[in-house]
């Protein structure tokens, strides 16, 4: 059991409004925020983000992709670091606290460590990383593991990733230069809202991530034959949909009733020829599945495959499946949550492990070096929305925990 | 049993060549026919089933609808008449034996009446019904049921019902003077193909329809809750897409498993918001159920909406039914099935009972005189379609069928 520092303390209302100014850039009507990446509205929000690091007494620089690095000295300069941080881009329409809260939370770290003038013994790094809700590119090129194809980062109005980088001080052609190893960055910890409703639901005040989970998915075409919904007899049919169907509940199944905390999503489905009568002759659809264990989210899949083929016998349809997405799991550093837990319990506060089912930068970081993840609630599990709340009180819980966890945590490693 | 006629035989070679000339009208590349009710094609088609009406001793009147009614005068003129027909209107990709083959087995049968200088005692009529296709004006004009909104007809590319009528011969202000009634038609038989690929798989010769099927159609609406397909917990879900599939399933169970020939038809449905990574929210979801009995359409109806209460209670969802049709079966008069079985013995033809459960004019006819339909095969089953097949042997037995059964009721009725 490690002992809290007493004196040093987050400032919620210092927190607060940090995130509300921050929100301010690319404001939405009701309360969210548009602030695609490498927009106007980026590049206005990282630079308060950099003046706001520099007040805190941090160097600031940026790398060949655009990331921000803010760096709090710490007493032994050649010691790797110990980083937190997330992003400040959002989806179109999204709230203010997705990626927003880490990063300021971040800062305030460094804020509460220059007005108390304590020094840690390693450099404390704030990274914002770029493009986190559409390419993920600033962690991936920091784990080194950006794909180098210019054209998978052309947004979708049609610029290219040479401009989208040169508007925040990035160059494209130096994209190798962002990689980073162990010895510069020895833990790293991201504090961000749940964006599910499982803390709120048990009623916890912090969720200690277990990892961030592994994801397949596959598109699926399944092959019957047209014919008219009135003249074709029930036994003379091989309908599509009713093939779809059967995979569906076989899909849902699987993920309610497998041993483990997989999530297993049919969330797109098309009819074809979508007529109501004429039998449906093909139908595509999406598998989503998502687990910490890669080897059960392997056996999840052997038994969708091993249900397609069986349905595709019953009901004379032709199935087929197409990957198009595999990412790895990572586990968060068993010590890093042991310390988080410890600072939970310290700070009274309520926590629960789960695993993050969504990406985050986290999960890239986690590829070279030890990494963890605080949550806190999101008000009835929404995020990307308008709605998205956490209350100022639940933000600077998640802060605490990160600031007493970077402080215990630098005694050790 | 009756005894056919020998010296009174179809003409095979001239039915076919008939067929193939009016399929010229409106021809497609790979030997379908477009030729949409009121157009062009169809006005020229029209001129020349009446010159060969007139050919075979017809006297030729059309209606206030453009119905084409051609008279073979009888013995005994105040006599109600017996009547056949069908239509030469297709849909814009169709084939060349879908309605035509009813109406030129028709003319076939006159030609033949005239070439044997034969006279039943009942007028014979041949009735060219308008807009099978699309409104079912004609039939549903001349049983009185036609609805009264021009509206409901206007073509796609907007031209009025008034303008349509216009270029047929027929007047929209008197659609009411083309109804008729029991005492001016006797019997209405009208031949056509299958459409359905049943007498194929059984390998029969003819098919003696039992009745054309009655139609339930609804639109359903499940709501659900969109959620993060990562972040939120099997368990925590109210998927919409599980509940559909639920759902589809229930119906097409019933569909197969209850007694009785009904067909049960999802064919249409659509996801919201379709996202791979979303669990959807809402399903949109099209029901046609098809039988001979009402009471079992019923029975069918109430069945579903059972499970679907079921379904919304074990997944979270809301499910809602929105009636969009109700066509009520029409029963064939068994009286003429059973002469039509012993003109199929006679000619030693095999056949088999089965209900038409697609639409066709003479399920009107059937609302005010006695009716039955013969069938003949489809290659493959196939309809509305450039593909649609019924060989120049088989279209002649169909239409054999077709005389010898006029030949037999003109004594009874």
């Amino acid at each position: 059991m490690i002992a809290v520092l007493p004196q040093l303390k987050i400032n919620q209302d210092r927190l607060e409004h940090s995130i509300a100014e921050l929100a301010e850039i690319g404001k939405l009507p009701n309360g969210g925020v548009c602030r695609p990446a490498f927009s106007d509205k980026d590049v206005q929000a990282r630079q308060l983000v950099k003046t706001w690091m520099q007040e805190a007494g941090m160097s600031v620089r940026s790398d060949a992709v655009g990331n921000i690095i803010g760096t709090y000295a710490g007493t032994k300069t050649e010691t790797a670091a110990l980083a937190t941080g997330s992003h400040i881009d959002t989806v179109p329409v999204g709230g203010r606290f997705d990626g927003c809260l880490g990063v300021l939370a971040g800062i305030e770290v460094a804020r509460v460590l220059q007005e108390t003038q304590t020094r840690l013994r390693h450099p404390f790094e704030v990274i914002v990383f770029s493009d986190e809700e559409n390419s993920v590119l600033g962690c991936k090129a920091i784990a080194g593991n950006a794909p180098t194809d210019p054209e998978r980062y052309r947004r979708k109005e049609g610029t290219s990733i040479q401009e989208c980088l040169q508007n925040v001080g990035g160059d494209w052609e130096n994209l190798h230069t962002a990689k980073r190893d162990r010895s510069e960055i020895a833990a790293f910890i991201e504090l961000h809202v749940e964006q599910g409703g499982v803390l709120e639901a048990n009623n916890k005040q912090i969720g200690v991530v277990t990892g961030i989970v592994g994801q397949y998915r596959y598109m699926v075409q399944i092959v019957g034959r047209p014919n008219h919904a009135g003249t074709t007899p029930m036994n003379m049919r091989k309908d599509a949909l009713v093939a779809a169907s059967q995979l569906v509940l076989a899909i849902n199944r699987l993920g309610v009733e497998t041993i483990g905390d997989q999530v297993a999503t049919v969330g797109h489905l098309i009819v074809s020829p979508n007529g109501t009568n004429v039998v449906p002759s093909l139908v595509n659809l999406s598998i989503d599945l998502r687990d910490l264990s890669e080897e059960n989210l392997q056996y999840l899949i052997t038994e969708i495959e091993k249900e397609a083929a069986a349905i595709a016998v019953n009901t004379g349809t032709e199935i087929s499946f197409d990957q198009k997405l595999h990412v790895l799991p990572t586990l968060a550093k068993p010590e890093l949550m042991a310390t988080i837990t410890d600072v939970c319990k310290n700070l009274n506060l309520s926590y629960e492990y789960l695993p993050s089912r969504a990406g985050h930068d986290a999960q890239e970081m986690g590829r070279f070096t030890d990494m963890a993840m605080i949550f806190v609630p999101s008000l009835n599990g929404i995020s990307h929305s308008e709605e998205e709340y956490t209350s100022p009180e639940q933000c600077a819980q998640g802060a605490e925990v990160l600031l007493q966890t970077i402080l215990a945590i630098d005694k050790n490693y």
